[in-house]
């Protein structure tokens, strides 16, 4: 079936592979993935968080994120701290800490607060009443946003799929452009190939809105943005 | 509340935003974002694609893919495609064709082939038993797959998630290590910061599994792959 230097698998193909061989593949399939930092707090204030790949954009206004967590087990400390409290946070990770923000995916007991064991700052927001948001954030993170639980959906396979609304954000102003755009390539935030490869972003251009019958603008300074 | 080089925004402060720039600032808060091209046919024939950057890693046994879909209108025909005859499919975006990956989202009429008006490549998939896979492909794309639906779910703001069984993956087998691993730089596969910012990958390393006390193993080779 493969053309010469195409490799083609079907669905059996695929089930009969070695589970690690099919993880890295499968894993790949998807395209970059995004990474953040998970953070959240348990009801006695113990701090926890985990890398995830699998925050998307779902809502502009409100401003919403889904982010999809495996199965829950005994050990996911993160899924269970932000079902119990609601609140949760997301930061960017950035070349600068990528190896650390990796290690946190190693299961610590609930005991350790990951940000102590692989070496990184919670930031606790503070909102304008001086109230503190009840999930830490990274310190370290050039963009990081604070949310509250919206919906948690449970998917056939088992994972679940949180939706959670931007309570607050919290970026690296000289990153945007004049029209709202942040340039994740001037901060450094990684994306992630398959489930161990990380990368940072190289500037191609930026599109004009696409519209029928007319010639697309090609932008290559991210600091301009459009009009 | 900002301190110096960061902005602080609440969920007032968005909601208070001009739409367009509300729109380019929260598009950049997820992270990088994959960049995949959907191909779907209607019953009677017609091929259709579109560019979508909400593709998510499900599952990988079976293969699992979640797509965010905007809240269906009359001129959503890739989504109407795939609500009908139950299949679709993703192929990576590269830095060869992204320009007309990007005007696929322009909004043609349903008598249309955005693969026609943009200059891209339908490629049909043929399973071993010589029978057509009802949705089309991109010839140029690196990394391509089939999917049949197996949910679809309607998320509380309209929009759809669809989680799609991979059938049939066809990708460059020059790309993949021995682990299984598909290195996405190499195939100059693009991710998307934002609405409309385009970026191939720079390497950094691959980083051996997590594990609590161990020191983790670095990898800048991406085309050994681990043991």
């Amino acid at each position: 079936m493969s053309t010469p230097n195409r490799e083609v698998l079907d669905r059996a193909d695929l089930a009969a592979l070695p589970q690690r061989f099919r993880a890295m593949l499968v894993n790949s399939l998807s395209g970059f993935k995004s990474a953040n930092v998970v953070g959240t707090a348990s009801e006695d204030g113990r701090e926890a968080c985990c890398i995830v790949s699998s925050v998307v954009h779902l809502g502009s206004n409100p401003a919403l994120m889904g982010v999809v967590f495996r199965p829950p087990g005994a050990d996911s400390h993160n899924y269970h701290n932000l079902a119990a409290n609601g609140r949760f946070t997301l930061s960017h990770i950035s070349a600068g800490f990528y190896k650390q923000a990796h290690q946190t995916s190693a299961r610590f007991e609930a005991s350790v607060s990951e940000f102590e064991a692989v070496g990184l700052t919670p930031h606790w927001h503070m909102d304008a009443a001086g109230e503190r948001f009840q999930a830490p954030a990274l310190a370290e993170s050039p963009v990081r946003m604070g949310l509250s639980v919206s919906e948690d959906l449970l998917l056939p396979n088992g994972c679940r799929f949180v939706i959670g609304t931007v309570e607050w954000v919290d970026f690296d102003a000289s990153s945007q452009s004049k029209d709202g755009f942040l340039d994740l390539a001037s901060t450094e935030t990684v994306c992630i190939g398959g489930l161990d490869a990380y990368h940072t972003a190289a500037r191609l251009s930026r599109l004009s809105y696409a519209k029928v019958g007319k010639a697309l603008e090609v932008q290559e300074d991210f600091n301009v943005g459009w009009d």
